[in-house]
């Protein structure tokens, strides 16, 4: 029996290539006590992996070693328990990595519970929907009538921002790239209004899709989408900070220097920006996440959208997509 | 009877020059109805006068026009009172600007008290001091045993963001230029360290300075200090924004573009940076942070240092100072 795992080959130079990545054959390691051998079912592709790609420096994740198997989030079954707390067949979350089969110590493993949809729990009720819920709720603190944007809006956090923004009473005004990304955020999901970051308009479409200012802007991709948000921001805006795809391919970005022109803004208008990472708050959030998400999720209050990918030689191409924005909806693998 | 003031000639192109100031000799008001004649005793001179001297960006105060008198807050004797809350003797603080005489209404003035040195309430115990309050303990929330720095160490706000990190048992880094202001901050104030901004080898100092990394940094000089200060934030701190004089004689800085690194900095680090206005506080903290300082300067924990200058005429040379760091303590004029 072989393992077929995919191995970080090279650190990426800018966006990542195919060659940044290997696909190898090991063989299926064997349980010991105390152990579980897991078999993938699904495997979550999210951008935070392209930071785990090289060091972006301290005091985030450690990166993946040269070699080692790539990290990701996963739906996996257990196929052999040599754990007290598991049995063969359990449905587990947990992070296997971008391979076939894995071992673990039980230690970050989570039942999936009774979901029709497995694949939900690497998503809306996941990491990214947990994402939306923290960051919008405990550092956006939107209040009803205000205005929230939201950027990749039809993406696995973005829709989610949106969505839960709306249920607060927030008007939420979306981004995303090109019109079908962009009906679908109005048409299905209900955001007021969503633009088109690639058209050439989108500055000037964006403000007028806020008359009123941005209140509260959730930053998932940085770079020109933030040079259109900054100027509307209002008195006292709120920028969490989750993650900026725009810059993960970066390099040194190319001036006028924008710090000043930003800090200028911040401290004229009072603005709050916060960075935060989700690991830090699973202990003291996830059971009221997980309640409230669950809760909406039956009321038909938050709707999913999922991308799937078949086959783990797939991942990396679909990875390259998500950094550009190919996908259209929470992006996983199916093994 | 004349007044003489000074008015705003000209916008600045970067830093202030003498004739962007003009003196005016005109006649001394004569008081209605419910105002009072106030006569200037002593003038604070503050960073954030700059920013009015032209249009710096919704959100902020309003401009000085062109040819209005400069605005800035003041220690004035009440010369005649038409206005049943106030009595000729009476000493005021307000903002009758920069002029020897002004009328009043008696919105926004407040009793000096009984303090032996009115000025106090320009500097210490008035704006300057209530900035470092709120910034500091609300924004900033030190912890003991954390590490807070402070540029400006020995002006009017940061002497005081000191001295209260302190208070509250933290460990305090000044930064300051030139020997003479870092050995006050070291001998005078009790600052753990303090480093000298103008030194080549100022980031390195700074690094060795700062063993443990920084906790919180008061931000309110920006520039060449926030390019050392970024890469020594820890894992959670806080950037209170209350100014960034280096900026505020402008213009668009040149590249390499610093927002996307420090937006990596901030989310790897889970910053907070945070934008205030002190005129939004006084409502909620003013009273507060009067009974706090009073008694830390009561119980000799605050010391106070004032740069004094003598009268009207040098308030633009002395305005330029403050802005290239030549004041040495809080800077007022005495009329």
């Amino acid at each position: 029996m072989t393992n077929r795992r995919i191995v970080l080959a090279a650190h990426p130079q800018g966006v990542p290539t195919p060659t940044d990545f290997r696909l190898e054959d090991t063989p299926v390691p064997v349980p010991q006590d105390g152990q579980v051998l897991l078999r993938t079912e699904w495997l979550s592709l999210d951008p935070y992996m392209r930071n785990l790609m090289e060091q972006v420096g301290p005091g985030y994740a450690d990166p993946v070693p040269l070699g080692a198997t790539m990290v990701g989030g996963t739906i996996s079954r257990v196929v052999e328990s040599r754990h007290p707390g598991f049995r063969a067949g359990d449905l587990v979350v947990g992070a296997a990595g971008w391979q076939e089969y894995a071992l673990s110590d039980g230690s970050g493993l989570m039942p999936v519970g009774d979901l029709a949809r497995p694949s939900l729990a690497l998503g809306t009720l996941g990491m990214p929907g947990f994402t939306a819920y923290v960051g919008l709720l405990d550092i956006g603190m939107p209040q009803p009538g205000e205005t929230v944007v939201v950027a990749a809006a039809t993406g696995a956090v973005g829709s989610v921002v949106g969505q839960i923004a709306q249920i607060k009473g927030a008007r939420v005004v979306g981004i995303a790239g090109g019109p079908d990304k962009c009906r679908y955020a109005v048409e299905e999901l209900g955001f007021d209004a969503c633009v088109d970051h690639r058209d050439p308009r989108f500055a000037g479409l964006l403000a007028a899709a806020c008359p009123d200012g941005i209140d509260v802007y959730f930053e998932n991709v940085g770079g020109a989408v933030f040079d259109a948000v900054q100027p509307l921001l209002n008195v006292n805006a709120r920028v969490p900070v989750c993650g900026f795809i725009s810059h993960y391919n970066g390099g040194v970005a190319e001036g006028p220097d924008r710090l000043a022109m930003w800090m200028a803004t911040l401290l004229s208008k009072r603005i709050r920006m916060q960075g935060f990472i989700i690991l830090d708050h699973y202990g003291t959030r996830f059971d009221a996440f997980r309640d409230d998400m669950a809760g909406w999720l039956a009321a038909g209050r938050i709707k999913v959208k999922e991308d799937v990918v078949d086959g783990l030689d797939n991942a990396p191409a679909a990875f390259i997509g998500l950094l550009q924005g190919r996908n259209f909806g929470k992006l996983v693998v199916r093994l």
